[in-house]
């Protein structure tokens, strides 16, 4: 997996992701709440943006949480202790080949995560060894695919293309929201519910404007700049050309809209 | 206007409109209800597939429906008295020329009108000038720009586009959804708010698919086929290739997305 473009892996996409974490927390989040004692994986927890959350929204479940990257899991073991919070366990570990007993948790949550692996429904059917019987999945994902906004710009479409396409040719699918009810039912998850989690932005959402459309989703794409120029995906003028038109969405006529998909579904 | 290709004025799209109201009444018009003695004005009834939920959700407004064309609103004042209602009145009317007296209503509901309107802003402005101080405007508007589907399909993408094209030649704007709050910041309204309605389906939905991907938004673009191959917009083997596409998605593994756009904006 390249990590170039890869978001969680570098200070500047650390630093978008606490922005999207704290922007979006209600959004993605506040329906997500687990029992007193129950065992909850989180699965590719990077450095822990979403594990505070999940550590607060469940105070008295017991939370373990695992990312393939040492350095990453360092990182939100800092971070959740900082916090306060003492009902996470972290470890390293990899999705496609976790050493816990089946069957060991009673609900597994597992954000952003799918969209960077070549075989999502692998590690669906990975962690679904480990959930019990009547135990829940949850996932999020988003879609760069879902991206649209006022004033409508090219260029800007063919810059977000770029960036999907890079995560393609890195083994990921940048548009997997969309798919979240196809993939768990393939994998034999019942009452699999999904449901959008639209973010849409004008100039009455001032934290949102600058939160989620410039510093989450415009700085995302300005970063496969180099990337995308360098693979023969753009030329530079274009690729500045569609960030320009990025901007352009955050002036006081401007309009920004992003689905996340959040899916929740059963073990039988 | 071009009424080729304009929903509302011909039997297959008439059936077409009863479907989505019935469909989507719920996520629509749920949360539009007029006080007891409020005089309400639609503008640009069509057939009544809107007025009837809006005389069941406001039983004792007085709702004062008008629509340019003299036939559909015999049409709609029929399927209104035919559904019991007796509390909207029906009159022919020019957005742009309506000869009631200026502050004349207490608000104002237009629900897929301005998509087909060349001067948008005029028609805002002319009924800004019938309401109330104080009154509010409710502003219902699609988007084709906010369809995306897996599986995903380029050729659908184009026969959707025609469609767009189609409506921008003939002076309307099948993206004005999400254009909603700079169009009512523009007219000078205060307190505007926009909410997204999302039109999620998957198979888990069956009367969605049934009901919005196939009988009205797939019916939709099936039935620009004609003219936008004789306006040498799409060649026949693409567009049939695109609608293939489209009916692809309500398989048991497809999944569709469309936005409507709700706005609710002051007069101060």
């Amino acid at each position: 997996m390249s990590k170039k473009y890869v978001h969680g892996y570098d200070l500047r996409e650390n630093i978008r992701l606490q922005d999207q974490a704290s922007t979006l927390v209600e959004l993605l989040h506040s329906d997500t709440s687990y029992p007193a004692g129950s065992q909850v994986l989180e699965a590719g927890c990077g450095v822990g943006a979403q594990t505070i959350t999940l550590a607060r929204n469940s105070p008295n479940a017991c939370i373990t949480s695992i990312d393939i990257s040492e350095s990453s899991v360092a990182e939100a073991k800092k971070r959740v202790e900082a916090a306060g919070f003492t009902n996470v366990s972290f470890q390293p570990g990899d999705i496609f080949n976790l050493t816990f007993e089946p069957e060991s948790f009673d609900h597994i949550f597992v954000c952003f995560v799918l969209e960077h692996l070549a075989r999502p429904l692998e590690a669906l059917n990975s962690l679904k060894n480990l959930l019990k019987v009547g135990g829940t999945i949850t996932v999020i994902e988003g879609d760069h695919g879902s991206t649209y906004f006022y004033p409508d710009n090219d260029a800007a479409h063919q810059a977000i293309q770029c960036q999907i396409e890079l995560q393609k040719r890195a083994g990921g699918n940048a548009n997997i929201g969309r798919e979240l009810y196809p993939i768990l039912n393939a994998v034999d998850f019942s009452s699999i519910y999904v449901s959008p989690r639209m973010v849409y932005v004008d100039a009455s959402k001032p934290h949102l404007v600058e939160g989620f459309t410039k510093n989450t989703f415009t700085a995302m794409i300005e970063g496969v700049r180099e990337s995308s120029i360098e693979a023969g995906l753009i030329d530079e003028n274009t690729f500045d050309e569609g960030i320009k038109g990025l901007y352009r969405t955050i002036e006081m006529d401007g309009v920004f809209c992003y689905t996340f998909f959040k899916a929740i579904a059963l073990k039988q």
